[in-house]
């Protein structure tokens, strides 16, 4: 883990000058395009080149259960994560479907999955056809973390080895060819781990952290925030160690997904954040090494109120306003057709030069007279 | 006109709440889709359908020139107008260039640029093609409007007309087969001319409608702010009479556009708002029947600070947020993907029966041995 985090290099800024500055002579004014320019120069900034292509694309998720579940934090059982993994495989759920719309491949991890969703080892033998309707990959750590409300989620060890899966993950997927990454999730119980992870990385209460997950009521809201002010003052995680936050707070699902951030940036790959769970593990790979922000990219600000704290602290803005609060990486498709909008900008526009954005040339035409047909 | 404005039909309830009701069978948590389930439900409401088809659409731009630029409110010589509307044929700008991104065609119509940008009349002699770098319609009213600073921008008959363009052209995209409009502009000057309508159909003060436009320093734009409440006090626009409003601060571009916006809504048609310009035309549609709002979409948060205001009083909320402000109906194509993506949803996705999530499931897939290879 540590030579990858400690191996990622800051975005390349005269790529980034050099964007600017093509972006600058396109027949617009400058600036006009706002994010879809900066999101091109970070691009830029990234590869290092003009033009980046983000057709090759894929949104990673990582799937595992969560002892706090026992805890009533949630309203669905916790079988719920092991039927909607499953279901990845299908091709139904909220992200199969936004992946498809926009040709982007899922890739299912069970990192901690309560039921058996392949056999173990599979990847090894037959390599995972990366479509939009995937295999689920078994790097299985244990079937679901202990009940942070009671004692650490897992040991500092299987914290390591569930953020080398998502490090794993990533650098693959690079090597596969993909170009683009985002990161999501599917476990029940995680937006509990992922206030408790928000409130041991920061100053953020409990009680600002927490939402209400996929619908609780006002009591089971209270309950929620009790159960992580509990976690918190039990685990007592040490706000300067991000696996040390992650181990007894957190879940296999976010540390693996912190760790394809930091194999993403490792990569030097953009990685797209989707909603509250994502933007957790975000933090916490930026608090590994906080050069991992200059590749990331938010995409929707979730209804989870959580991410609202989060997002100010990593200091990042969402694209989007849907009120979405599902997960799964749902957000990150709708935030490639962005990002292709904005490599399309620096691809496809004409500069002034080409636009004849000039008094001379209004004349010129108007003088030539103009045939519509001609051009 | 007026046949237009009454003969729109408010949106059916019933679709309403049937497509609500699958939305909620689908496998997720109810409502956590946010956005794109609302998008889904007003796309059933305007259809009368369950599912709706956006594959077909188009960005209008309404492109016309404004006297009052001879006030010195814009950056850009007026010739620009002339000038851009012509690059649009070349497919270099950046409507072009994110309508091509989203498969989205472009009908340019001058309504009143100061410039020859094709035969009078060729709209009719040979059918448009309707493609990413189209030919200019010829709706010419007149080489710009006068100086709304002086006087009022045109007559009410030539307000009636360029509305009538607008719904003209919505209905001829109708005809043609386009299931979704965007509507958009081409027009020096005339973020002061939607800041002076903005104005006169509400309580905002110029101060607060005005924006610096595509680059005003503060000086340009404290004599722009000057320029616009010169212009409310000598023409004294009728708050209660949107037609009185539009000839007398308006331009012929936002009067096509709010007429769009009307023909939209009566050919039951999904229409999108793109930035400031745009959602003044949105206003004054709606001022003139308030059921057009039902039809409407609004995409990107334009960068220019009336926007904000106009959508609060619309009671409309953006999808994105990119600090954008070019105009030219740019954001649409970006809203259309968003729109893609809620039919996708409600088409593609599985129900909760498809889904097993039940306890039962579980189990039943557990003992029968689950195999990946199988599914």
């Amino acid at each position: 883990m540590d030579k990858y985090v400690t191996g990622i290099k800051p975005i390349n800024e005269e790529a980034m000058l050099a964007a600017q500055s093509k972006l600058d002579g396109l027949v617009k004014p400058p600036g006009s395009l706002g994010e879809l320019e900066t999101i091109a120069i970070k691009l830029s900034g990234i590869s290092g080149q003009m033009h980046y292509d983000t057709t090759k694309r894929c949104v990673i998720v990582m799937a595992s259960d969560n002892g706090v579940v026992e805890e009533g934090v949630s309203l669905a059982p916790q079988s719920v994560t092991y039927v909607q993994t499953m279901n990845f495989t299908k091709g139904i759920t909220g992200v199969n479907v936004l992946a498809k719309q926009f040709n982007a491949d899922l890739i299912v991890v069970d990192v901690g999955v309560n039921g058996d969703t392949g056999r173990p080892g599979c990847m090894g033998e037959q390599p995972a056809k990366q479509t939009t309707r995937p295999m689920i990959r078994n790097k299985k750590i244990r079937n679901a973390t202990w009940n942070i409300a009671k004692q650490a989620a897992m040991t500092r060890e299987e914290a390591v080895e569930a953020i080398t899966v998502g490090i794993d993950t990533a650098i693959e997927a690079a090597n596969d060819g993909y170009k683009l990454i985002g990161v999501g999730e599917m476990g029940i119980g995680n937006t509990t781990t992922s206030a408790a992870v928000l409130c041991a990385l920061s100053d953020t209460l409990p009680e600002q952290a927490t939402g209400k997950g996929a619908g609780l009521n006002d009591e089971a809201h209270r309950h929620k925030i009790k159960i992580i002010q509990t976690a918190l003052e039990r685990n007592k995680p040490d706000q300067t160690d991000p696996v040390d936050v992650l181990a007894k707070v957190g879940g296999f699902d976010i540390a693996a997904m912190a760790g394809v951030f930091i194999g993403a940036a490792y990569m030097r790959m953009p990685v797209v954040i989707d909603g509250f769970i994502s933007i957790v593990a975000a933090l916490a790979a930026a608090r590994l090494n906080p050069l991992v922000k200059e590749y990331m990219f938010a995409s929707h600000a979730s209804f989870e109120q959580g991410y609202k704290y989060a997002a100010q602290i990593l200091g990042i803005k969402p694209c989007l306003r849907l009120n979405m609060r599902l997960g799964e990486g749902s957000g990150c498709p709708l935030m490639f057709a962005i990002m292709d909008a904005a490599c399309a900008i620096m691809r496809d526009m004409g500069t002034f030069e080409q636009g004849n954005i000039s008094e001379k040339y209004v004349e010129d035409v108007k003088d030539a007279g103009f045939h519509i047909g001609g051009l």
